[in-house]
């Protein structure tokens, strides 16, 4: 694995979209991309994985999480297709919540993850990973002639994630932001603009991301956060992937797809079974809770020289047979150990369960299996 | 514009998939990728973009397209389903037949561009541009409640395009494959397996597309062809942006997206106006026919020394007006001129106008409209 470049070159083109912080993320230096909802996501800062892992523990970083489009939805059907869409039960939502909600196919395999803001009772926003739940929300409606506007409005996530974050943002944006609770939502003013400022994040570390309504403030938004941030140690980083697989933050399309259901992803506790629910899939994932499922998502840490699995999935195996695959992989600096996240078989998977991860064919080491978070 | 980097890294993750033959392209030194449909697609290969474009123009390339993934819809409600999705009439489609199909949503707007393929009449694929149909198809198919399976097959296209590739391919796989139409499509055998053949593919120069059944043969195919193709002269390619532009062949997410209706992209001819025949956004392209389009998709061809305009489109304006914009520009060797595609206001359309772009605030090139494709 470790003869993977994570540096290949990416061919820009206007499908790739830019984001409003693309301009700033350039002047820092950003040395690598990922594309998300056919935009760039930036990946890599000088000067190392490593180094923005201890830094975001310690201090405070500017993410340009654009990429997490929004899916917005309205009308007087909106509440009934977001409750059709996903299998949470989401009819005790306020207005000023953020919930991480599954969304499935009719056979519950997995759509997309998004984060979902209920700004009004008829007003949603779905906050995306990579897939086009635009195409998806617009097929629903159209098809069962829902009454409903749906659209990706000019919104970009900034992330300002860290230990610091909520003392660099109440001295721009007053105090009263220490005041938002995990996973909510409160508007705030910049430049004569409301903007929506959630207490979330991509990392355990803390923080907000604030959803920029208006790209051509992009620049001014950076910028103010940014020379604010000088007195707090500020960088420019992205959701740092050694601090992501610690804290078992899953990524779709990396350790989930279509062809995985919530139930085998740990988000049983997202699946509601309340007999007056409807939504997209419930027949299969009932089938499955009674069935039991045969596989669960679980921290795999291995020994040896520090490595880093991306792209193509370690094969994880007990005796030769192979029990699951390290979808995302890295050298934990903390735990000095290598940290990776697998679904694993069921008679596989209680903690301490000694495995084999095989680097190659000639590479293998000698590995166990633990619950997430990893500690 | 010249400043921008086409070669920034990417970083890689199982979510932006590998295809069968990724492996292949790596051990060839690719040099960089982009991303579509979740997947790879290699971009650049040494030389250089200009030296590509005179090989495909006199021998044979093998190109790694996998990113055109199958959107497989079968099942007794499959024509009805493929017909609501497209403007274009396909009551007379025969087995065997590719035919250009955009997609729009119901005000109109590109969904995306695929080639749909019919293998019966209840059995079809759509080789898509860079959205996932898939949701849109499976979103449509479950909220109308239609008898469709849909689904992504193990499928992935290799095309051999240039004027060798037919003598090269009817020597591996026989002479009958001289008799595939254009648009049309036979099955060949390959070890043993019944594989897909159309005389298609994303250039000018002629070619077929292999659409591949079971990635675990990738290796295997490019190997075949690679090594037969070493007696015309065979490298390794990909979509070639000089030889696209020249040949006016657009790019959903680039020439067009979302935003845009297939009236305003040059596919009014794919938009059928039948009164017996229902799809999503007749309503809408029949206001906007009746009105009469405000834009419509043109070449330009502009002065200055060599440029390549990708990432950020290039205003286009007339005595200051902005009148349109370059999504995609290159320098063509042979017209010895910058070339790029645009979409131009009516005003301005007719052929011989003259323009000017603006390749930043101090670099105004003058330049004229043209007809597609460049001559």
């Amino acid at each position: 694995m470790n003869d993977r470049k994570t540096g290949s070159g990416l061919n820009m083109s206007r499908r790739i979209r830019r984001s409003p912080f693309t301009d700033r993320v350039e002047r820092h230096g950003v040395r690598g991309f990922s594309v998300v909802n056919h935009m760039l996501l930036p990946k890599a800062f000088a000067p190392s994985v490593e180094e923005d892992y201890w830094h975001l523990r310690q201090h405070v970083q500017l993410w340009d999480v654009s990429t997490q489009r929004q899916v917005e939805i309205k009308g007087p059907d909106a509440a009934r297709l977001v409750q059709w869409m996903s299998p949470r039960d989401l009819r005790g939502a306020k207005v000023g919540q953020c919930l991480y909600v599954p969304l499935v196919d009719e056979q519950g395999g997995m759509i997309n993850d998004p984060v979902l803001l209920k700004l009004a009772d008829d007003h949603y926003w779905l906050s995306i990973a990579d897939s086009d739940v635009l195409l998806w929300a617009k097929g629903l409606a159209l098809g069962a002639n829902f009454k409903v506007e749906i659209d990706e409005p000019d919104v970009s996530p900034l992330a300002v994630q860290g230990p610091k974050a909520e003392d660099l943002l109440a001295e721009l944006f007053g105090e009263e932001i220490r005041n938002i609770e995990f996973f909510k939502f409160k508007w705030i003013e910049f430049q004569g603009t409301q903007q929506l400022m959630a207490r979330s994040g991509f990392s355990r570390q803390g923080g907000f991301e604030i959803y920029l309504r208006g790209g051509h403030l992009g620049g001014a938004l950076w910028d103010t956060i940014w020379n604010a941030g000088q007195a707090f140690d500020i960088t420019p980083g992205c959701p740092n992937l050694i601090e992501r697989i610690e804290g078992g933050l899953l990524s779709y399309g990396n350790e989930f797809t279509r062809a995985d259901t919530p139930l085998e992803c740990g988000l049983g506790n997202y699946c509601s079974h309340a007999s007056d629910l409807d939504y997209i899939g419930k027949p299969a994932l009932e089938r499955l809770q009674e069935q039991g499922i045969s596989r669960d998502m679980r921290g795999v840490l291995f020994d040896g020289p520090p490595c880093s699995a991306v792209g193509v999935p370690l094969p994880v195996k007990s005796g030769g047979l192979q029990i699951g695959q390290i979808t995302s992989g890295i050298w934990s600096p903390r735990l000095r150990r290598n940290i990776g996240l697998s679904m694993i078989d069921r008679d596989f998977w209680a903690a301490g369960q000694k495995v084999e991860v095989m680097m190659s064919k000639e590479d293998e080491r000698t590995g166990e299996i633990c619950l997430l978070p990893f500690s």
